[in-house]
This record gives C-alpha cells, sequence and structure tokens, in this order.
C-alpha cells in the first residue's frame, strides 16, 4: 500500500492519495479542484486513479470529484446520508456508489470502511483503512472535518453561511454522538483530518499534519468533555464569522463543479484597458503586496494581496455573477488563478501585469497612495477628532478586547456598510497586526472616501505602546 | 522612434513594433498570433498599441491583426487592393483604415507610405518608413513578401495551395513590375522582409535579417534579372510544394482567425486514457524526438517532434476538423500549444504527459519500436528484394538526384497513398537526412505496415557511401 | 508547536521541521544536504532554525546539519554514543551539545528525550517528543534508521559497505535490545522514521510516511519476533549490495561535508569540446532516458537515466576523486546537480545540454546506439550459442531465480569485471524489468564491445514468455 | 551567412553572432561577459566558435572574449593598435590573432577587413564584413562605439573615468578623421553599432537597432558637422557623468575578466542573519521597487531597484572591494545575479528573500519607511524652512534647469558627500521623475538622516505644476 499526503496551504486543506501497488490502483480521499497532483502521482507510480471519495459536501474549497470522474473516469464513492438537501446532484453521468454506515469497498487490497459520523454536517462519513495485504485491522481512520488535531469540525457552518435556521445546535449534539464513537477506536490507529491550523472548519486546529486515536482522546478539549450540554456551549463558542462564499460552495459541490480542465484563462490586457474597465465599473483586483500598493496604485481600484489569505478574502469581497479583472505578476499568475479556482472564482475576465500601474503612469495618469500611520499618530488623530477607527476583525477577536474609540465593521462587511460611515473624516482602518485592515483601506479609497490611514501594526502594536485597549485579555497574532 | 524586431524561428517570420516616443503611441506590422511579445514590449516601454498592418493575407500563419485590435483596441490599416476574394471580412466590427498605393498614414510622428507591391498576392502592400521627427527621408522600407534578404516571394502559393488555376504565371508577371520600382529607391534605404532563411514563402531567403536596396540591387538574383521571361521562369521553377494548410490560413486570415485569448487549453489526461482515444481512432501526435520514438513508442500513435518544422508537419499531417491529442513533455506544452496556435490548430483536445509511455508500459501494454537502418543494410536489404525504399522528399529534391530502386511520395501525401505501398514487405522510409523520414516511417507502422525502417542519414549518407544515384548533382543538406 | 514533514523520493529520505509558534524556533531532524526547502519553511513561517540534529551519521546521503550551523547559525545536536570511530569531528567550529540517553533539551516549547537505539550504527539515538505547551506526555518519535514502516534498519552496512569486519551480527544483537525499549513506548505514539520504502537502509519499507507505536508492534515482522538468533538470523538474511558510494558518505558526514553554498556550479560546455574530455578519457554521463540513449548516443559515454535511481547509480560508477562531465537537458540541469550533491558527488567539472548530441552528429561525427533485444530474440541467441547473457541484478534477487545459461555480475561491479567478458560474442545485458541492464549496455559498449543488446522487459518478461528459469519462485518487479 | 543580433537592454549594448553555414564556423563580435546566448545560437545550428573579436576594450561592461576563448576554445582577433597602456594583458594564454589596420581574416567564407577608427578610444576598429560566397563588395560594417545609430561614440571616457588628463580632446580630434574614412564607405552598406539608445558610451543614440551608412551620412549630426572645430567643441559638450565603475571595467578587461563559469553563486541566507550582517556594516542592498521600499524596509539596507538601471547603479554605488548582500526575490534572483556579473559585481557573498523583510518584522524587528511628498507638499516644505532640496541629476541635466533653492549633488557622490548635508532639517531628494532620487533617499536614510523624503514625479511635475525652475529649457524625461 502507499499513502501519499497532499495539503494546500492557502486552504489549509489535507487529501490523501492511497494506492495499492499490487494492483495498480489508486483513490483519492478529498480532493481539491486542481487534480494535477494527483494526476502526476499516478503517472510517477504507474497507478490509475479508479475511484475517489470525498468524507462530506465541502463548505470551504471546490471538489475535485468530478473532476477525476470526468478526466480519470474514476468512480464516485460519496455519502448517502443526510436528507434531501445533502444529495449530491451530479453523479448520474459518472460511474458511483452511494454510501451508509458500514459499507466496505476495495480499491485494489486495500478496505475502506464507512462510517456515518454526522455534526460538521450531516451526511459526514469517515473512512477506516485497512492494508488487507499485510494487515488484518485498521491502519487508521480518515476523518475528514469529523475529528482534527486537537479539535473537532464545527457545527454551525450551515446555520450561519448558509442561513439555515436551528441547525447549529443539532449538529453539536449529533457532534457529541459522533465522538462517542471515535473513542472507541484502538488507541494506535492514525487520524487522517481534512484540515489542519488556519481553517475556518475548526476554531483550534493544531499544525501537525496527522495524529492518533490514542493521543487525541488524551489531549483534543472535545474528547476530554464528556458532558453534553458543556461539550455544545463549547463547540458553539467563539467560532468565527464564516466566510460569504461558503454558501455557494455547498451548492457548487452539491450540483457538481464546472470541469476546470475546460475552462479559459483570462485574458492579458494591456495598461490601456484599465481605464475602460473602471470607466464600466468591474473590479479590478490590484494582488501586490499590501505596502506597495498603499505607496501607488491605479485609483479605482481594490488590493487583495496574494498571500495565503488571498482565497479567502477574495471570496468574501467578489461576486460571484461579476466578471472582474487582476493585477498580477506576470510569476503569479497561474498561482492566482489556482485560488481563485480552488474556490470556484472562475469568472475572471482579464489580467493586466503589475507592470501596467508603471505604464499608466508614464502614460500621465495619476497614481494614488494612502498612509501608514504609526500607533502614536493614530493614537494622536483620535485624541484631537480628527480620525474615526474601524476595526474590521472577526466578532471573536473585538469581543476579547478592542481599542475603546474604534468602531466595528468585520472586513467581510465593510464594503455594504461604508455608506455609514462619517465622510469628513480621516478613517483610520485597524486590525489585528495591519494586514486585513490594508484590504479595507484599499476598499474604502475605491469607495471615493478621500483620507484613509492604515493602522500600522494593528491592535498588536497599539497594545505594545501601552495605549488603552477595553479588556485586558491577551491579544493573538494575525 | 523605436524600432523592434522579431522573430519566429519556427515560422521563419519577421514582425516589428514601431513606436514614437514623443506621443507613446505604437504600431505592429505583420503580427504573428500570439500576441504577448508586442504587449509586453508595450508595456516595458510605456506606449500604447494603436495600430496594427499587414503586408498581405498571410497563407503561412494566422495573423495577430485581429487580436491586437480586439486585446489593444488598435486600429487595422489593410490593403484595398485586389480583387473580391482579397477582401478582408472582419474590419468592420474594429476601426479600420483600407489602403491603396500612395496612402500614408501617422503612429505618433512616424510616417507610413503604403505602395502596392503585387506579385506574391495581388493586394500585397509594401511600406516606406519616415522618422519625420529626424528625418525627411525614409529609414526603410517593410516589404513582407516582396523583397527578401536575397529573394521575392514567390507567385505559386495561390495556384498548388488554393488551387486556383492559372495565377502563378500572373503573380509572376506582376512581380517582375513591382520589382521596377522597388529598383527606383534610394540604396541607403534598409529593407525589412516579412520572412527569414527556412521560410515556405520563397526557395532562397538568406539567413541575415536584414539589407539594404543598394545591396539587394547587387545580389539579389531576381533584382539582377531584367528580362521578364527568364524572369518569370526562373521564378516559377524549383518552388517546394506549399504546405496542405496554407490554403486554410489564407481562409482564416481573410475571414478573421479566433481570438487566442478566449481559447481553452486542452486537458491533461491520465494515461489510462489513451486507450480510449486510439480505440476512436482520435490522432494521437508523440511529440518527442524522433530517436526516443523510434526506440519505443505506444502503438497508433504518430511521431511529430517537436523541433523547428514541427508546426509545419502538423499543418501537412492533421486535420483542422478532428480533435487530436498530443504526448509532450510538461516543460514543451506551453511552446508546443503556441506552435499548433500559430497555424491555427486549435482543436487539440488533450495531451499526455510523456511519463505515459512508461505509465503505459508498466500497465502491462505493449509498447512499440521501429529500426533505423544504416545505408549498408538498406543496400543490402534492397539488393536482395527484400524491402522497398520510400523517398519522402519534395519533387525538386527528387528530381535532383534519388536513389534509383526508390519510389516517390511526399511526406504531405504518404498516409492517403500508404495504400498503394505493397504489405508483404520491408519499407525503408528516407529523405534527405533522415528527420523527415522518421515521420513518414511513424505514419506507416500506425497505418499497420509490419515492418518498417527508417533509413539513418538519408539519401546524403547513402551518397557518402559512394552508393549510386541517379543524378551527379550535388546533394543540399535537409 | 508545527510539524513539516520533507520527503526526497530519490533517497527515499524523510526529514522532519519542528517549530514553537510561541517563541519561533525550530529545529531540522535528520536534515538533507540542501537546506533550501528548510529556510524557505522557517522563513514562511517567520520563525529561526536555532537547532538542527541528527539520529545517526548516515551512509546514504550527505547531511545537511553543518549547513545550517553554517548558514543559519543553528546549535548541532549530535550523538556521543559510540566509540571513538563513531565521534563527529567538525563540531567544534560550532555551537553543539553531545547526547547521551536520557538527554534532554527543547526547542521553544517543544522538548525531546535522547534515546539510544543503536543496531543500524553504535551511535544512533531516536527522539521521543514533546508538546509541552499543550500535552504532558509525548506525541510520537523520531526513529531515523531504527525502526521504519514495517521493517528495521539493517545493521550490516558497516561491514559491507566501510569493510569493517564482524559488525552486522554485533549490531543485529544490539537492534534486539533496542526493539526491547522500543516495545514499551505507548501504543499511541507516532512513529517518524528516517526512510520509506525504496530506500536502502532496510530491505522491506512500507509506503506509507509514518506509523505508531501499536501498529508496528502488531504487524512490523522486525517486532513480531522476540527470539533473539532468529531475528538476528532474519534480519541479516537478504540484505541487498550496499552501494559502493556508502562507505564514502559515513566519512564526509563524520568529518563533515563541504558547504553547499559555496560550490560552484558545473560550466556549460559547446558541443565541439566533448572529444577533447573523451579522448582525456574523463568520464561522460548521458543523463537521458535509456530508450533515447539506445537509438543514439556519442560513443564513449555512458548512460545514467535521470530518474529516481540516478542518484544511486551515479554513486555506485563515478569516483569521488575525477572530474566528469554530464550530458543533460537545460530543464533538468538543477535537479541533476541537486541530485548528485545530495550524495557528494561534488566534482561535476562541466555539462553538454543534449542538443550537443544533434550538433555533434550536424558536425559530422557518427553517434552509436545498441539494440533492445526481444525475450524470443534473445532465447534464439543463446540457443545458437551467440550470445551471453549477463545477469546484473542483486545477489539476493539472482538467488531468487534467473535465465539458467545467465552469468552474474552485479551491476555495481560491471566495469571492473568487464575484462573477463568474451570479446567474440553478443552480450546481452539483463535485469529485473530492463532499467538497470540499459545502463549495463551502455557501460559495456563503451568499454569497447562491439554488439552489446539490451533485455527488453528483463527477467520479468522472460519468465512471462514462459521461457525457463531455474527457481520457480514468483519474481518481483524493480 | 548567418546572422543574428544579441541585445542587452540593460547595459544597452549589442553583440553579433556571425556563421559560415559551409564550414559550420561562426565568430562573437563584442560579446557579453554571459556568452550562454551565443553558446545555445551555435548548438541549435550546429555551429563551433571558433573565434571572437572586439572593436576595443569596454569600458561599460565585463566583455565575454576570455570566456569564450576559455570555454569554446575560441581565437581571439583582438586589435593591435594604441600605446602599452592600451594592450590586452591575458592573450597568451590562448589562440590569438593581432590586428593593425587593413589586416583581414576569415571565418569560414565570411571575410572581415579591419579599420582602424581611433577617437572613442585609441585602439578602436571597426570591421567591413563581405559574405564571399555570395557576394564580392561588403553587406555592412560592424562600428563597435565609432558610429551609432544618428551619433558617434564619446572621447572623453578616458579622461573622466580613468583619470588620464587631455585626452578627450586628443581622441575628438581622432574621431572627426576616422569620420572623414566613414564617409568613403558606399551608401547601402549596412551600420551594425556596438549600443543602442541609453548607453553611457554616446549621448543621443537612436533607438532603432541598425542603420546604413548612407542614412547616418544624412541624419547623423556628426557626419553633418565637417568643422574639426566646431566638430569637437559639440562633441565634448554635455557628455554626462560616466558611471565610476568604467574605469574598474577598463582595467579588467584589459587585464582579463575571471571566468564566469568558475564562480560560486551568492549564498541564501536566512533572515536572522541580516542583524549581523548590518552590525558588521556590510552593504546590504534591497532590490525591490522603490515604493514597495518606501513603504516598509530593513533600516539599514540601501535600494537599488531592479530595473533597467539596476547595474548602472550597482556599478556608482558599491565598492569592488567589499564583499555585499542582496535582497531580492527569488524569480528574479539569476536575473540580479546576471547584471550584476556584466559589470564584473562578482563578490556578492549572500542574499537574502523578500520574504526576509516580513519575517524580520515577525521577529518583533522593526521596519523604517520614507515618504513621497508632492510637489506641493515639498513647495509648502521649503518655503517654511523646513526641508532643503538635494537634486541628485547628472551636470548637464541641472544645467539645463533646476529648483532655485535646491542643491546639486549627482547620485553617484551622494554617500560621500552626505557628510556635508544639515542634520536638522528634513532632506527632500529631486531628481528627474522620481527614480534617481528613491535610490538616493533610501542612501541618506542609511546614513541617519532622521527625515528624509523623496520628491514624487521629480522636477518633471515640479514644472508642470507651474513650481518656479532657474531656467525656462524644456525638461527631458528620466
Amino acid at each position: 500500500m502507499l499513502l501519499r499526503f497532499f495539503y494546500d496551504p492557502k486552504l489549509a486543506q489535507a487529501s490523501y492519495f492511497v494506492g495499492c501497488q499490487q494492483t495498480s490502483e489508486a483513490i483519492v480521499i478529498d480532493p481539491a479542484r486542481d487534480v494535477e497532483p494527483y494526476l502526476a502521482a499516478a503517472e510517477a507510480e504507474g497507478m490509475r486513479i479508479v475511484a475517489t471519495t470525498e468524507t462530506h459536501i465541502h463548505a470551504d474549497f471546490v471538489s475535485g470529484s468530478r473532476e477525476l470522474a470526468e478526466r480519470a473516469g474514476a468512480t464516485l464513492y460519496l455519502s448517502d446520508n443526510g436528507d434531501a438537501d445533502w444529495k449530491y446532484q451530479f453523479v448520474d453521468a459518472y460511474n458511483h456508489v452511494l454510501l451508509k454506515d458500514g459499507d466496505t469497498f476495495k480499491v485494489g487490497n486495500v478496505k475502506f470502511e464507512t462510517l456515518h459520523t454526522p455534526g460538521h454536517t450531516p451526511e459526514h462519513i469517515s473512512f477506516l483503512m485497512t492494508d488487507t495485504a499485510g494487515a488484518d485491522r485498521p491502519m487508521g481512520v480518515f476523518t475528514g472535518d469529523f475529528v482534527f488535531v486537537g479539535d473537532v469540525g464545527r457545527p454551525d457552518l450551515l446555520e450561519k453561511a448558509a442561513k439555515i435556521a436551528n441547525t447549529a445546535e443539532t449538529g453539536a449534539r449529533q457532534m457529541f454522538t459522533s465522538l462517542q464513537r471515535f473513542r472507541e477506536l484502538p488507541d494506535f490507529l492514525q487520524v487522517w483530518p481534512g484540515h489542519g491550523a488556519g481553517s475556518a472548519c475548526g476554531k483550534d486546529l493544531g499544525a501537525v499534519p496527522s495524529s492518533t486515536v490514542g493521543y487525541e482522546k488524551l489531549f483534543n478539549w472535545a474528547l476530554a468533555n464528556t458532558d453534553e450540554e458543556s461539550f455544545v456551549r463549547d463547540l458553539l463558542a467563539g467560532q468565527p464569522e464564516p466566510p460569504r462564499y461558503f454558501a455557494m460552495m455547498k451548492k457548487v459541490n452539491k450540483e457538481g463543479p464546472a470541469v476546470l480542465g475546460r475552462l479559459t484563462l483570462p485574458e492579458h490586457l494591456p495598461f490601456n484597458r484599465l481605464e475602460e474597465m473602471l470607466a464600466k465599473d468591474r473590479p479590478v483586483v490590484d494582488t501586490r503586496t499590501a505596502s506597495a500598493f498603499a505607496a501607488s496604485h491605479i485609483p479605482g481600484t481594490i488590493n487583495i494581496p496574494h498571500d495565503y489569505s488571498f482565497a479567502n478574502w477574495a471570496g468574501w469581497l467578489l461576486d460571484y455573477d461579476v466578471p472582474f479583472y487582476l493585477i498580477v505578476d506576470q510569476h503569479a499568475l497561474a498561482e492566482v488563478n489556482h485560488d481563485l479556482a480552488s474556490i470556484g472564482l472562475d469568472n475572471s475576465a482579464g489580467y493586466f501585469e503589475t507592470s501596467a500601474i508603471e505604464a499608466w503612469a508614464s502614460a500621465g495618469h495619476e497614481l494614488s497612495c494612502y498612509n501608514n500611520v504609526s500607533t502614536s499618530e493614530a493614537a494622536e488623530l483620535v485624541k484631537h477628532g480628527e480620525a474615526t477607527i474601524i476595526d474590521v476583525r472577526n466578532q471573536s477577536e473585538w469581543d476579547e478586547g478592542h481599542i475603546p474609540e474604534a468602531r466595528h465593521i468585520m472586513l467581510g462587511y465593510l464594503a455594504e456598510q461604508a455608506a455609514t460611515l462619517p465622510t469628513g473624516q480621516t478613517i483610520i482602518v485597524q486590525c489585528q497586526t495591519g494586514g486585513r485592515s490594508a484590504v479595507g483601506a484599499s476598499i474604502l479609497q475605491a469607495k471615493g472616501f478621500p483620507s484613509v490611514h492604515n493602522l500600522m501594526g494593528g491592535i498588536r502594536d497599539w497594545q505594545l505602546a501601552g495605549l488603552p485597549v477595553t479588556d485586558g485579555k491577551p491579544l493573538k497574532t494575525d
């Protein structure tokens, strides 16, 4: 048996390639939309990807299951649990097997036993894997968004992201029940989860790729808690706002995403067409670093730096139905497209190279900039009533402590609430360490606010400078 | 003024970027379909491409004029000469200016004067360029396929490739007249032609990128000949077979090619889908080197090595209406696609990586190979009546001298004439030095011939070995 | 805590990056010589690599410990066990800590406890790792070449590769004792070994990256065996020949390898200098695929295809004291150099691009080729006494079954025993499936043997064709 | 005959590859130090580079002649004119031919006739090239730094850069004489110069790659002037300051540069070693864009953006004897090294990736920034006596017009004259459009000036805003 681990650090998402060397057959578990890495692994090993499965209908990324069914001819092994809202709608076009609790299937000599483990979602399943060629007991369990290293999946995504009322508590109670079952597994089993640290699918995931049943029983907070009521309360508390695009992902993954291999790439456009796009009010996203954008950018563009949070904020801030344009470095283009496709943002209509900014200026157009202000400068402005601070962090971060004079608008809602901000004053955007607030500053500037600053170092530096915060709680870093 | 020279060695095709630094405006002359290099040059110089022109309706590559009109918003400057068959049909969707002899236009301070120079084609025009910012006389002339370095454009493409009867001689006489006009230009003018050595648009082009009017008057054979009848005879003699795709190119360039930026890329497919494609009789083109293909390949695939002749033979051998598949090294994929697009072969439906061949074998499928035979082995086989030699060179090469026992089928016609070959015998494919015959060997093997050899070193080595050739003429190299 | 897994598939070698997020400090365990991936991981996480350790003095690759001490300023944590032969000799130039059984140290909040686990080598240590920020018991154990997934380290390398008599059995007994200790660890601990499937440091490693103590106790053959004598016998049986370069690696890693960042790259040389290098009898290694080499290559060059076994065979076949030259594809150059450096082959003096082969032929030089023969052709030649078969596999593979008429010379010894082969006859080189025999064919051809064939498909296809093999044992695949 | 044009836009430097297809021999004229492009061209054509020549001892870049003699075994054809100061000192180690006026040599069938054309330098030669296979008169002339398109070489480099008194006027008079000879050449000859627009080797070079003798006679100012005295006056007037590194280049090219293929690359260092390097006062050059640097950078580093002027300013600002460090994007590393090597800056001891800046901040270190101020802000500060403006342009630019209150220190001298600047005031650095002043701002900040601004848009925007300039002359753009 061969096991290969794939991890997309941008989505904090794990997938697994399991192959049987005796039959040259392989399966991919929870594939990401870009299936090239799995195809390459298969080709390198001389294996055929004959099957693919997913633990649940993902909300945080576009699944690659359909892509593998289409491109590699893989059979789909998918959950048959949950009510009508949770049924895959695209499976009839492909070979597929629907799975209930206890169902088993084999890929070569590797056996998979299905466990129905609802909680994160109603149809969620996990897989016990046994290498029948060399063992008669399982080696580990693929837990998807059920059990993570140090945490469990959040049950409230549905209620919050998809606006389905009263499902969070039900999910939490199902999770409690599912965990009882997990406790019965032998200590020596490996635990292969669907996410690592940084995913929005849990609140406290570890930065270790895998664990064991025994270790989780000892040190996972959720398994330590054996009282249902307090477990439910703890699980629902302090979960961050789910990104707005999660609702779209559920829908896309249920209905079947577009086949990536058939999409066109965005066109490269010369700088002189920027004017036309901005005049049409098309979103133009500048993907350079926040510091480069702050120093000079084309008026009307917004800044989503191409870092680990890029896909997340693109999902929050762009409309899935409106063609948008990118300003991007040639070297980063493929990766930017990959990241956008990973959450289904397939409607990028064209891109400009970052050199377009200099060309724009050479052609006599004006550039904009905004200031990064230090904590002392910001404190001074606020003291004299010359500026308003907008805190764009999550609700839970705000609750843990904030600048007394600040107003809270979580970054994902800033564009739509911008109209409520004072126009005659400087606005200082603030977050934890200055990353998200840079995106916020670009949004407000594009909305026409004449004086926008970004608070360098965010509330972290504010507090380090001894300036007052509503609550003495120690602050986390971004 | 700024002048940049672009050259595609695969098509032996030259294009020119001319910009005015004072107004930041630029024009591209005879753009190739892939306009990225021009966009990049413009961006680097902070210039807008406001215009594009072509000297004639190209037969050997897809023009990038429409792409620039669409992507950069450039105005089209196109010939208005020739009869109804030679009118551009897509121009109404764009800003355009149709040009007659003597028409002038300016791009910034750079002036272009149109010369109607028929011969290669009836609507062909050339441009005298004057940098009005610093000079009151022209600096040079863009001659397209009118005058090359050491040669002139061939007038017989239309008759041969597009099967329009009796046009070759008419074109030759027009060329004679056009050349009289060229003679009147001052010696110091630079000559910037549309092709370099290796193009099928002329028969004896030099490998020097540009020339001068004075030098061509002294050393170009066509300008040396002042007798119309002997000029016409010489010009029409010995022109090679025009590639079959030339007829398609004329049509595409007249009607307006598809916009490249909107095409999908071919899908990467896993090796296990090769079987399905071959079973459907889809052409599968292996782009590896001839020696790698000879040593082992997947039965049923044909070999067009991705070298300088790739686009040419793809244009000869593939059908524009049938989806085809590629076997290609990951590193070469972008360039292979570029080369195919350059001649409008947009219907590649998918590709397999070269590692698919090993995976195919690992999965238990058989591989094929064919033998490279030396001249002495080949001579032995022919002597004993055990093999037939097929010479796949051009008619003119065959006429200059060939192996007495050989039969002539030009490579571009080999597939359709394969049925006329003896099946009970070994077939030895032969060309000048062994390159084209390798393609031919792969075609015959894919057609099911059981014993196919490739003559290593071709007729060149045959002759070097002292073996008989019908005619003592010195042989050229490939 | 953060744990990142690094794996070099060419060496089947695993290394681990462990960081403490609270102090931004990190350690690398068993680093490979190319430390770029660790530096990149550290930079991405904003961590400093303050420490590096290794489980033992590696024999199969150049360690990156010194490189990290030099480049990143990391403290060296190294074993202080074993006798004088096993003491690191370069540590005084750096911050270092020498470790005995039971010693603990911390990197941020991550605690490492040293276990002395001799067997593979006398000084071998393992590390129990505890994330003290969240747990009071260990999460797992870094076992190096002590316990693998499904196997244990081989104790005979020293005796075989370094020619130190009578150490294999001693090592095997130490291993037995060390395993008793492993048995006492709790089942839930993760096991992070130093190698995966394919390493020459064990004989039966699994293709799963990590395991657990409980699973290994159940299914690892070595832990299942509780009788010392039979364990020792089993452990020593059937271990493959250790590559010749292993002895050199032990020495290099003990004395301290050259700092990679200070080495020059090989020079790119034009094809016309090949003649000079071959005339000087400098080894010229053609790194193309076996099939491309078979079809045509420059006489006198040998073929080590740049695949997963490249470093291994380069280590076997090249002399560490003789400058050698490469023929390599431009795309592969960086990786080829990386692979050579990974085993300390720093003396590549120059390289030629693969296009040099065509240029060589264009310049009128002759190329060589050898034939790939099918099993039936080979059987025919042997039957008529026209050919000798040389089996170049390992002793253990030979012992399991071979072609009756074959003679055994393991590939690593072929060059030096070539003089014992008959010169008047065709030689057919054979291995398991045709990979190693291709290398062997190139060696014999370079040695001047006039007629060399490679047996396609090796003994696997021979047996599949129903041809006789000395012993009915089922054959493994390469 | 085959002619290929190579152009390094960073150095505005042209070189030429000329090959004879009949003998497969080639020569490179005025090769740049990085000879890879010539080797690749030769390999693609199956040609051997048997010769290399240079028109003179270059001052603006390291010549590749020695590299080609060493790597390809090329014969050196070098000038034997000029006094003892102008003799090549490394030629005895290689095959070489020293050339006097009138000497001819052949490469295959291509003939080169030497013309001694002093002026730019005393030993300067040009070459008339004749393709004897097809013509009995020359095709063109390689003029090096003698005649450019629209200009001639400057004769004052020696006096200014190498501090050799009284040579400029002598050179100007020699140039006048040499030009008489040029006038006698036939109009139809092509002119292939050694530089294009942007080189510091002439003052008004065109942006067209080549010209003709006839066109230059008509429109080159230097050929239009037939009065020696006024010619000398005009030629010496308004030449810009030659970069400081020119003196070093003359020396290096005369003595023989180090062979590039044998140099080590700079080491990649982790961010935590920045502190150590800065503490040792080692120059650390941040190669990011000026806007990114302005917004945030590591204190003590200086900014030389990696654009077309990078090598020039690196040559001005770095000391050839002091190891320096780079901060560079991984994608740009190879090109940055190439650019540094092109002017002999071989002593880069290590590099940090741009991500080191974020890691530096994450680790709790402070970052610096400086402000870009608008013309109105700057004018306000100057009006109130709160700031001093430093104009860092060339003397000739300053002479054409400057801000009345500004003080002139050319950028190349800013570091050494920084001590003369007022420390109690804000310093605003200014140039033509804001590019060079950004480098200057970084230098002053690294020198410890507490308040440094960069004037956005430079004097161009200042003047566009209607603010006073000493002199009404129209300003040029950067």
